[in-house]
């Protein structure tokens, strides 16, 4: 019989370096571009996941990665390093004089990721150089690197296709880097199509060969990056690179929110800190999000359906034991289980949300079936609380009848005109009531949207002062059926602050001026229903 | 040095029978459900492709799959068998009088698959019977079915699980199949949280121990299922159950479009017949659309952005030589090479477009200079080519002196009324100019944009008839500033067709309205632009 072990070959390595390129090689994937401020928002939230290594970008390829590292600053990271990453000098050059090598020196990075070739077909026919000059540049290059006090990893691009081809070349590049200083040399699979019982194998003779840290580096392109990654792991290597959601270019970089649990939960390696981990759903879809990529639905451990069951019998069989159909507990990497057919899995998490309103509220009062039942309904019209809990607590309240309007629109006009007088192009005229008192007013606008918004705040101002307090700091629009093309359903998240708090809140509809405006007024409605709160509470 | 081979340890087998469950299993994902001309059309799409086993469906579960199985007659399949599915009788029962077995023996298919546990764990606390009334179960069903003159598949649900826990039993399991005559034994991963090494080494074990074929069925819920499948074949199964692009419950079953390839272009066997690979890319399309699931751009093989480039230095090597950065030639799965204009593509890909244009611009032309500046500052604003291309040739045209405008808008608005007297609550007026006419009109639209798109396009169908067979065929909004809430620039992208070719174009502005009129409006002059081109060329 064969004994199945799944701890590493090397048996006192159970910490591993979580390497996370979302920023860099995931922004290689087509249609996707982030601002200073979206990089900013993602590096935050995998530091609170614990992360070892942050690739944020390239200072010396553009301006926009070069504006985030002036910002480096600005943050302060737990758990991170963060690395900013370049190519060797070039043909025929030095270290001294190369642009790009000066230019991570500046960035203000304690860590520097340097990529080189490790094939000797792409030293002699895409550099068109020698393979002792290519040597010269990866140890040259680190060395200079290093005497400037960083740390250094050394990428050796298309490693394991240069090892199948001329496997003495490739083990001396990596010589080569780690004889210049490098704390880790890490092998890619720049095409992706490896398998993993080759990795394992050439991960095993370079960790056998070097006495630095061992990396991985995996692509998409054969649909086995994270079991490529994990035997890697298994093989010896303490460094694995990859994307969130594994994002990337042409079929994706390997994906971190499948190998973390995979290395973590079973394999009994830490990647991150174990109190991190039940983060990891919402930072896999939060980092969707900043990419305006929909989520994968079916995306293992994260994905919405990742835990979801359909027939019957597999319902009846998890209801008595979970294990029955999940290899995991969904709780542990901050999912949940769905059942399709009968919600009894959401009803615990939405009485309490109903509890928080009015605690007199039942599991079986006829009021949480009906709340139920009103949230399918939405759910189906492509509404999705998720992110939008505030409407969704505006949606409760007046179903529990705990809510009192407090303003009633009469009437709203949006006009946009072409070519426009002044710069702003849209107005939008708008009449409400509020108790006896009619209000009309107008406001211009950045687009219809912004005149709208506008419009309504001041004619509310007048009645309700608080709402000068209120600021929209986000808004984001999403085609939901977008084969309908211009007649496609949009959903608008808004998101709002105060100071104190910041609230989200949506609108649905096929027209994206009608979701801004439902999505405004549920903003408005949360911050007088606060207000109000306030106001009655310390009597 | 380690060797690596990459034939299967089993030397003398070749040939892989390729089991596709994408009506039966993958119908089981969220979302999917088929129609009984649905499955018509991709059984023949997957014996098109040559596979050797189609799962059609449960005749004992429910009226569509009995309609599909009673059309069987219809059929002329050239290289598939049908496959019918089922369960054992239950506990208790026997086969000559259970109501599924018997419908199995009625459905018309020569070939049937019966699942039946395998996991001790399942057999007790889940069906709640004994050990030895589970092994009648499977024997008893299996012998009736084989008098009956059926092919019978043994689907050993939770195999690898209650191998784990109990291999004795798990291998009784086997041998009470085995015994009844079942042709093959298919091994399950039902929950899909196995490892690829663990699957090999389990599958050897039971290929040694039985004469019968041995299959394989992942699922992909720690992201591994094509890897775990093709540990199996490594280890000697010789049949592998999945679905195409991996459809299925929670994360989805192996995804047979990467198997298929992985296993046939780079290890050697034989799955389809080989002049059938080429039809690979076009059947994994079919089946999404079929589905009505956005197909997924990064799948390996068959995905749009598959064999995308976007780097300008990938560019370059793969120009050179496409091994640089593709792990196959996209042309063998019917896919394609694609080269994304975008602000880190180099000069080359480029200068392709342009000499499309215009042959007579060189790389150092100051054009080419002028070309790559405007590019760079339009990024800068928030515009992206890389899925835009068409608006990119419509940029290149005019900086080159090679567009003569259509027409000329003198003014358009836009109104929103809220609450609206009929459904539609937008209305557009424009006024465009065509030569020394000018044309005023307006129509009533789903939302404002709707309404523009409806109004610009009678106001010029009068001109040119040939914008009558445009239609947008998708329509997706990104904020890109999102911080700035309302006030926000947002990106619109167009796509449209008109039957014969498809084109997506771009606009970006603060204003939602104004960024989609730009769209459209290019969307628009490419048509006529294509148009003016087909009436020159052949005088």
């Amino acid at each position: 019989m064969t004994v199945i072990t799944h701890t590493s070959e090397v048996q006192n390595v159970t910490k591993i370096d979580i390497y996370d390129s979302t920023l860099r090689d995931g922004a290689q994937a087509q249609g996707v571009s982030y601002s200073v401020e979206d990089k900013i928002k993602i590096v935050q939230r995998l530091d609170e996941l614990g992360i070892r290594y942050i690739e944020a970008g390239n200072p010396g390829s553009n301006p926009k990665d070069l504006e985030f590292f002036a910002r480096l600053g600005e943050l302060r990271l737990r758990h991170a390093k963060i690395i900013a990453f370049g190519s060797t000098f070039k043909v025929g050059g030095d270290a001294a004089t190369d642009a790009n090598v000066q230019s991570l020196l500046r960035a203000g990075a304690s860590a520097v990721a340097i990529f080189g070739k490790s094939w000797d077909f792409q030293v002699t026919d895409i550099l068109r150089t020698t393979q002792a000059e290519n040597l010269r540049m990866i140890g040259d290059t680190i060395r200079h690197l290093r005497q400037g006090g960083l740390e250094v990893v050394f990428d050796a691009e298309h490693f394991f296709d240069g090892y199948k081809a001329n496997p003495g070349y490739a083990l001396q590049t990596l010589a080569a880097a780690a004889e210049a200083g490098a704390g880790c040399l890490c092998l890619c699979d720049t095409n992706g199509g490896s398998f993993p019982d080759e990795i394992f194998d050439i991960v095993k003779v370079v960790c056998s060969r070097f006495k630095c840290a061992i990396g991985i580096h995996c692509h998409n392109d054969g649909e086995m990056a994270v079991a490529n990654s994990v035997a890697a792991v298994r093989a010896g290597a303490t460094q694995v690179q990859g994307t969130l959601n594994g994002i990337g270019e042409r079929c994706g970089n390997a994906n971190l929110c499948a190998i973390i649990p995979n290395l973590q939960l079973k394999l009994g390696f830490e990647c991150i800190p174990p109190q991190c981990m039940k983060h990891l759903t919402s930072i896999a879809r939060f980092a969707s999000e900043i990419a305006n990529l929909a989520p994968n639905d079916k995306a293992p451990y994260v994905g919405s359906h990742a835990f979801a069951h359909k027939g019957g019998m597999h319902i009846d069989a998890v209801n008595k034991t979970p294990t029955a159909y999940e290899h995991i507990n969904p709780e542990l990497v901050g999912n949940h289980r769905t059942i399709l057919m009968s919600e009894v899995a959401g009803r615990s998490t939405l009485l309490a949300l109903i509890n928080a309103i009015d605690p007199g509220i039942k599991r079986n009062s006829p009021q949480t079936q009906h709340i139920m039942d009103r949230l399918k309904q939405l759910e189906h019209e492509g509404y999705q609380f998720e992110t939008a809990e505030s409407s969704f607590e505006l949606i409760v309240r007046k179903e529990l009848g705990k809510y009192q309007p407090f303003f009633e629109l009469k009437e709203f006009k949006v006009i946009v005109d072409e070519p426009s007088a002044s710069g702003v192009n849209s107005s939008a005229m708008i009449k409400i009531r509020v108790g006896d008192t009619e209000e009309i007013t107008a406001a211009e606008g950045d687009g219809p949207v912004n005149a709208l918004d506008q419009a309504i705040r001041k004619a509310l101002e007048r009645f309700y002062p608080a709402i000068r307090e209120v600021k929209l700091t986000d808004y984001k629009v999403r085609v939901l059926d977008s084969d309908r093309a211009t007649a496609a359903k949009v959903r608008v998240l808004i998101e709002s602050t105060d100071h104190t708090e910041s609230w989200t809140t949506i609108g649905v509809s096929t027209d994206v001026i009608n979701a801004s405006w439902l999505a405004l007024v549920d903003a408005i409605e949360y911050k007088l229903v606060r207000e109000q709160e306030r106001q009655t509470a310390p009597r």
